[in-house]
């Protein structure tokens, strides 16, 4: 999906909202168990239900390789349902030398076909390259995170400036604002502006939002740019909206409710 | 395995040398593709040949990954087909807010029964600590790693130290030496002195001897401790030692050739 794809996207549906599917097999509700293959089952209905209101999904590896070969099996097939017209996103946050970072590139890119991945910046340029090598897919590298981990390093002095703030600054030198985003947490919203100064043009990904406390309105206000540049993640809060059989419902009707407090900021 | 497990099988088979499978379907040799299973019988007899040799393997989760849930499926096999005296890593270099880590932790320790994973640091405390929560495996931090992009943030200032110095410094503290290992490039033989300055107890996983070309020599001399404390990795140079069918004995001589070097330096 191209960069001028996304806007007309997020124009048109008037929706800057990825649902995040962290699906953990001990929190969905208790009436899929008894099917074949209840965490495809739960994703394929929470894409049913939330698909007019958002236009992307993230599927957060971790959830899927914590149940083994079945859960990577379930991946692919999430991955495959999701609508062409939908950004995917796979949150692997990965990252090695550059050897290994084309192995992983490969996997999302080609294997599992999604338009994105997040990736650590720790090791440098060359962990991140073989990534930007796909010209028609996007690279996500951690800028300032959500959680309050993010105090140890990111928000360290380094040189003349904080280590995110040295991040964002390196890593836009390595691809263009239409193959390369940002993560910023929206828990970090003093920071909003001066992120958006050091990087005016760059979409972010923005997850935070719900379970984790950020606030919508302060980051649409302080960081959107005049061709969007947002797109706000909410996974808990949407997907375990309700832990009854009307789970697909509830959680249409919170994205719903993103989607309608977004038209108000475009 | 515990700290004194891992010490003991050092000493007794004169070798600190961990086997990286990183194994590549375009490099394995040819006559292997006509099986049923040419990944994994490739690893099975990398394991049966290098075993005496070595301490440990290291699984590198990207080369499974590219191949979808099939490499999936072969990485489990490969990592319960290694024996249990020797030290089963993930060289996976996971890390993510707690929520998210906690699940990486549970599909490498729980699921794929890997007695160590390599972490990124980039988020802090609390994307790494739910790894060490697990109290008989160990947590291997990235440190300063082997590749060219090291310079970029790892070797920049932060604060009145260098960046990989800061991470060494803090992580020190989430763990104790018997739980947390850093990873360490042998091509920064230059900063070995001063890395074993800052962290004398703990262990180190070394990449970048043979293909990367880093000294295992000048590794021993400088940042060997009382107990050891080293872990030297080397993968294509073992793996790929030769293209055809006497790949297995090539790479059981390279394994040798490594166990007979360190055996002079123990």
């Amino acid at each position: 999906m191209t960069r001028q794809q996304l806007v007309e996207q997020i124009r048109s549906k008037q929706s800057y909202l990825i649902v995040g599917l962290d699906t953990d097999i001990t929190k969905i509700p208790k009436h899929l168990l008894s099917g074949p293959d209840p965490v495809f089952e739960f994703n394929k209905q929470i894409i049913d239900a939330t698909k007019d209101y958002c236009v992307g999904y993230k599927v957060n590896t971790a959830f899927y390789e914590a149940m083994g070969k079945q859960g990577w099996e379930i991946m692919e097939k999430t991955a495959l349902y999701i609508p062409d017209t939908h950004f995917k996103i796979a949150d692997a946050k990965r990252g090695d030398i550059g050897n290994t970072s084309s192995q992983y590139a490969k996997a999302f890119f080609e294997t599992l076909q999604f338009d994105a991945i997040t990736v650590a910046p720790y090791m440098g340029a060359d962990s991140v390259l073989p990534f930007l090598e796909y010209k028609n897919k996007w690279t996500i590298v951690l800028g300032l995170t959500s959680n309050s981990g993010a105090r140890d390093f990111e928000l360290q002095r380094a040189g003349d400036e904080l280590l995110y703030e040295k991040v964002l600054r390196t890593a836009a030198q390595w691809g263009t604002a239409d193959q390369l985003m940002f993560v910023v947490g929206a828990t970090q919203a003093g920071e909003f502006v001066n992120i958006r100064s050091i990087t005016p043009d760059h979409f972010y990904l923005v997850p935070g939002v719900g379970a984790q406390g950020g606030s919508l309105k302060e980051i649409s206000e302080k960081a959107m740019n005049k061709e969007i540049g947002l797109l706000v993640n909410a996974s808990r809060a949407i997907i375990y909206a309700s832990n009854g059989e009307d789970f697909a419902v509830k959680a249409m009707q919170i994205a719903k409710e993103y989607q309608q407090e977004m038209a108000l900021y475009l």
